[in-house]
């Protein structure tokens, strides 16, 4: 019979055990996060009306997004972010909401496009929102959770923050054009990209463009920057500092940066940018400040702040930091089969009631083949008992990483299994064993991740 | 401008703050079995190659699935469940990952069937599936994963059990046909639907039908139901169950049915599906042993077993069962803003700080509406500070499920907010500083869930 190959879109992933049990370290660490500061999830559906994802971009649209007719000739487009459905479901649902509503979604988004290094058609985002206020609280509150964020992660790294309303009443005062301002906004974004020159270049056409370049660019510290545009409107920029200020923000994380724009056009107030120290990599996260985004679904205008996190750039750059070298999978224990079955799915039965993450081998192969494949899974310890060890009501444990091994009485096992477990690998109960019986060295087998 | 409708397919749906705060925990809680048992998640993609998906059945599995044409002109389709992206995915990988290999994924698929009560188009699956051993282990293994699960889950529950190959040699032993064997399992299977006269009318072509039904159909315990088969092979069964009893599966939670079949032709051996008995809703799982699960990619065989949850049954009958009714959102305290606006901020942090799930009122709205809004969240606490407070270094705490407040050393907020949170309502705390204060009544604010 032909086979049919077994394989993926490119720019979409299989994920291993492994690579889940990171990417689940870090969801939860950000989620833990997000709900710290009282924001709830929501989820929208992936298979969605075209028109919804789309809007009036039509043919344009296309191009990006996985769009189709189904069966029944509606016309199905699966989210290319998490800010147009969210744009739907608020203008679906604010009048049951509470107002002001936060909420976080972490879901797949999808993009037609050609894949490439760091550029996938099917990846996850990770977006915060808070909806149905103007107060600058929001909007501080935000970026606090990106610090928060970022530290739970051990990032190095700082925020820049600026305001839209600043960089128009600058573009404004030096005689720009308002209907120019997005296209000038849109050059300036790109100074980190292709330096100085490149933006000049980019804004030949524009009038003063040297100066309005060294208006905007971030002297050494915010005080100096602040102080640089003094004859400016600074009243919501200074309000949010304090507070930042307030709400514990430590100075450093912020950079005033009035080149800060964040390219879309639907930000009206502040913008923001989570950037990374420890590498080129860059961005990590961004948002902002909106008046109008569900402008699209409804006449009520809401106005809004929020930031999504690029969740698999984050990845890639904590496996590159080193933060994964502790990561292992699920089970903390391999029961082998060695001369009573029985005996090992009692075994099995008692540890996973004490709330050990363990299995059994469900073979009666050899010991060697039993302990590769603990090997093979990282899993540190091996619990093994022979028909010596079922007389005496004892049981060996043997510990992968170190190859020793050592014999307890048998009514101990969960509980010195469950120390190492509560304990994350610092080694009392192993300890105190040891210490009753001081011929054995102490054996450090395993840090727990 | 005209609005686009924000509308979204019928058969998919936007989940709520407290849908997802329920879905979370129960998602949660089969998620922490799973890994209690040494099952690893893994991720599949979410857009895949058609044929990956449909395999051969063409035309006719585009009835089922959605797929379309990419941009690129390849044939997409999403998975209508987990078990195929499962094998393509296993099929593809086998070589690098441990023998038996132990996977759980919890994943949207999509039916694209016309929309019912009950009948979605976008839902979760959550499936176990150990694969490369065909020792019983593994089965048994499986339905206690299913017992824990539903355990978990509070369900008043059966699982029924039943060993295909047994099946099969009684319909032989009854001269039934092999080429028949799928036939008449598939219409046994319909009995408690359809009753013994549909099932009966069902096979009016197979002779001594009404026999085969009699020697199927269980009897009052698993004992009499094995005695009145003891002229078949039972050696698979009785190991099963004698691995059950080692494994500390309550004999309650068995019910051996021979009649047991598991519609479809792929299982091989052990067959079981967990029922409720909280109502006809019926099945919550259903699984069994297959012999050739990549078939369709690779010539090897794998042997395997698994089990498929119905994530949306479970909820929609847990949510009938009342078991959700002390589900709440993620926010604990609301932080008002009063008459300084800076201090509430400072709170803010250092609650946060101090892990407690709170926010923050961004707008200088009068009480009564940050309180209304408190309570349309369900925020069990209310933090109040005034000037008074602020000068006695005191803060005010209402209690939204009395109404009642009361004002305590404002360094002590966190801890007591926390004791609350830690005890999970079992007011320790309170009742502490109510004894301290004999006149006030004790206050039973507020259970956590």
């Amino acid at each position: 019979m032909k086979k049919i190959e077994p394989k993926i879109l490119k720019g979409t992933r299989d994920f291993m055990p492994l690579d889940m049990a990171k990417r689940n370290l870090v969801m939860n660490k950000i989620r833990r996060i997000f709900e710290k500061f009282g924001y709830d999830q929501i989820e929208t559906p992936i298979i969605c009306p075209a028109e919804t994802i789309l809007g009036k971009y039509g043919d344009e649209g296309n191009r990006l997004t996985y769009n189709f007719d189904d069966a029944g000739g509606r016309r199905i487009a699966l989210p290319f972010d998490l800010t147009v459905p969210f744009a739907r479901y608020y203008a679906s649902n604010w009048q049951n909401l509470p107002k002001p509503f936060k909420r976080y979604q972490i879901q797949r988004v999808w993009r037609a496009e050609k894949p490439q290094k760091g550029r996938l058609r099917e990846f996850y985002q990770c977006d915060i929102d808070t909806i149905g206020t103007s107060n600058l609280i929001a909007d501080t509150e935000t970026v606090k959770v990106i610090i928060e964020v970022l530290k739970e992660l051990n990032f190095d790294f700082k925020v820049k923050v600026n305001s839209r309303r600043l960089i128009n009443e600058i573009l404004a005062g030096f005689g720009v054009p308002e209907e120019k301002f997005i296209s000038v906004i849109t050059a300036i974004d790109k100074l980190e990209k292709i330096g100085e020159e490149g933006v000049l270049k980019e804004l030949s056409e524009i009038q003063n463009s040297k100066k309005i370049l060294q208006t905007l660019k971030p002297k050494e510290t915010n005080k100096k920057t602040l102080e640089s545009l003094s004859k400016y409107n600074l009243s919501e920029i200074k309000e949010f500092l304090s507070n930042c200020k307030a709400l514990g923000i430590e100075d450093k994380y912020i950079e005033f940066d009035p080149c800060l724009a964040r390219g879309l056009d639907y930000y009206t107030g502040m913008v923001f940018e989570g950037v990374s120290k420890n590498s080129d990599f860059g961005t990590l996260c961004g948002g902002g400040r909106y008046d109008n985004l569900c402008g699209m679904f409804c006449d009520e205008k809401f106005s809004g702040v929020g930031v999504a996190f690029g969740f698999e750039r984050i990845i890639l750059l904590l496996e590159k930091m080193g933060e994964f070298k502790n990561v292992r999978l699920n089970s903390k224990a391999l029961i082998t089969i060695f001369e009573n079955k029985d005996d090992s799915l009692r075994i099995y039965s008692q540890l996973t009631a004490s709330g050990i993450n363990c299995e059994v081998y469900p073979e009666p192969d050899t010991i060697g083949k039993q302990l590769k494949f603990a090997d093979k899974k990282g899993i540190p310890f091996v619990i093994i008992r022979g028909s010596d060890e079922i007389e005496n009501n004892q049981v060996t444990i043997k510990f992968m990483e170190s190859g020793k091994q050592k014999t307890i009485p048998f009514n101990q096992l969960s509980t010195y299994l469950t120390n190492y477990y509560e304990n994350q690998g610092r080694d009392t109960e192993e300890r105190a064993v040891d210490a009753a019986k001081p011929q054995d060295p102490i054996v450090t087998c395993w840090r727990y991740s």
